[in-house]
């Protein structure tokens, strides 16, 4: 018997038993070892996207896991190998696939909101999404190269050039895996974030940070820079003030990369964008190539997963896991233990 | 006796006497021919800008005139030869400056604005200002090269490519210039703008208008694009509703290039931004290479000067031109003739 977390109504999650059929053509049958809940799954949680997703839906998209079945037409894959899922499919048709942004298509379905997710002990996805992982990376770790892929895409969004100064503005797992992406280029970074957990966090890891709450971030930076301003902002917080902070904090032609979702519109200073030139580039998910450079960056150490993942719980705690995650932000990275990791955690 | 057009107060303009004394080394006395009056003179005339304009102020930088006399040091500048001023001062020392981007120096003075303009019989300015005219430009389609080397400066900045569609938002006369310009770079332009006058203007140059009163632009470029969305935006609106016109045009990966003034901040769907990956990208006046492209884009027809010149009053008149703009959109251009073309108007 397999079960899986299923999300089916606002502030509901349940733990249901699961069939699973064999894998079809083209198709691959994973044991999730582990999944990490992200920001989205908590937004799914909180019933923000019912208008999206169809219940009972299985959430999880941040993963790793083996192969245990491969369908018809799988040549490359065996069972045992290690992967995680880069969980988009496209239609390959829409003027967005046509013009080599399959990753933004028009009709995309990314797994794990607009189809069933890997946080279920047995999970069938097309062989197309797999990613090989390295024997050396383990399991546990390995859950962080989605997130860390869309860090990556962030940065090469933003297109940081070695000796850069950058200010990432929100400190979550995406701010920090951010700052970490953006120093391996060569970037000086700021990391700005109100929770003194998470900027302790991120102080352990080297950054500099600053609590917007108690300080003047835009003097901060002024003083950094010789009142040239930073050259790249990031938008990580998701909240109007961390805007209008990093459109404050950019020197002339300063890049303003927006990676926090904002379902409300916002107030922004337009007339900066004038007077300074600036930009702002819209950075979504990630395409391969970032998710293969994500898996050197968790395995070779520069993302160091054991400071970034908070707490491993099992698949039946999932639930009061998220629970939990409603009253507390003094957390980084939830990990979620599907019970198929033989070799265990290793962090 | 030499006379200037002076702001003395909100909505109030004189004409009075003035004395040249001649120029310092490194300078050059003009005979102003020909003066465009720009949106920004009559944002000074409405008293929007009186932090920054001391007064009396000599309006005026859009120009045409030619040399009278030259100061010490000054070796490359004859009298009688034909000019345009690139109307810029910078302090080369500020991180702007120090970074290549001197036209939006930290501390720039725009000549018309921060320091006395070209509304008089004589204006005396750095010889590092002019830029040379050709003998077969006429002086009165001379004064529309600095809005052209902002156009010019606009399409550089979006990156205009051969064969891209182009939504230009506003169609006064930098709209009507920036959609000529991209139209020279190969790109297919609609231009969207509410009056009739100057959408008919803009329809005997040959181009698709859209009046967004009337009609539901999103769709039209829907339908235009095959669904995919416009590949660049150009705000020149100024309007609240300009923007979000110019957001929702887009296709995915699209820019939006901002060259209105937006004095006020604006609610934007930072969502779009990030859901279709766009871009947006500040343009703000313009370098020497623009101002010289400009010169050759006048000068071989691509900007239809005759078409664009709605009017040329003498200087005595420029205040009451200033009135009459109050009260009607209707008109593109208006010169004001500083009464030294010798030639006389020939458009």
């Amino acid at each position: 018997m397999t079960f899986a977390v299923r999300y089916t109504a606002a502030l509901t999650l349940d733990t249901a038993p699961t069939e699973t059929a064999p894998p079809g053509p083209g198709e691959v049958e994973l044991a999730p070892a582990y999944v990490g809940i992200c920001g989205t799954d908590l937004h799914i949680f909180h019933g923000d996207m019912d208008a999206r997703v169809s219940t009972p839906a299985v959430l999880g998209h941040e993963m790793s896991g083996r192969v245990v079945r491969v369908g018809p037409d799988v040549e490359e894959w065996q069972p045992g190998d290690a992967v995680t899922v880069m969980p988009l499919r496209w239609d390959g048709t829409c003027p967005a696939c046509r013009s080599g942004n399959r990753h933004i298509c028009q009709h995309l379905d990314f797994i794990g909101i607009d189809s069933p997710g890997a946080m279920q002990q047995r999970w069938t996805v097309p062989a197309a999404t797999l990613v090989r992982l390295p024997d050396s990376l383990s399991l546990d770790r390995a859950a962080l190269v989605e997130p860390t892929a869309v860090a990556v895409h962030d940065v090469g969004r933003a297109k940081v050039q070695d000796g850069e100064r950058v200010v990432v503005v929100g400190g979550g797992p995406v701010g920090v895996l951010i700052a970490l992406v953006a120093r391996a280029a060569g970037a000086e970074v700021r990391l700005v974030e109100l929770s003194d957990h998470r900027r302790a966090l991120a102080e352990n890891m080297g950054f500099t940070t600053w609590d917007p709450a108690a300080e003047d971030v835009p003097e901060l930076v002024r003083q950094w820079t010789g009142d040239a301003g930073a050259d790249i902002a990031f938008e990580v917080s998701g909240a109007a003030g961390g805007v209008d902070t990093a459109v404050e904090v950019l020197g002339v032609r300063g890049r303003l990369c927006l990676v926090a979702i904002h379902p409300r519109r916002r107030e922004i200073d337009l007339h900066r964008f004038f007077w300074r030139e600036l930009t702002l580039v819209g950075a979504r998910l990630y395409d391969r190539s970032d998710f293969e450079r994500a898996v050197g960056l968790v395995a070779d150490g520069t993302v160091p997963a054991d400071l970034l993942i908070s707490k491993v719980v099992p698949l039946a705690e999932a639930p009061a896991a998220f629970e939990a995650l409603e009253t507390s932000g003094d957390v980084m990275k939830i990990l979620v233990d599907c019970g198929n990791d033989e070799r265990g955690a290793s962090a």
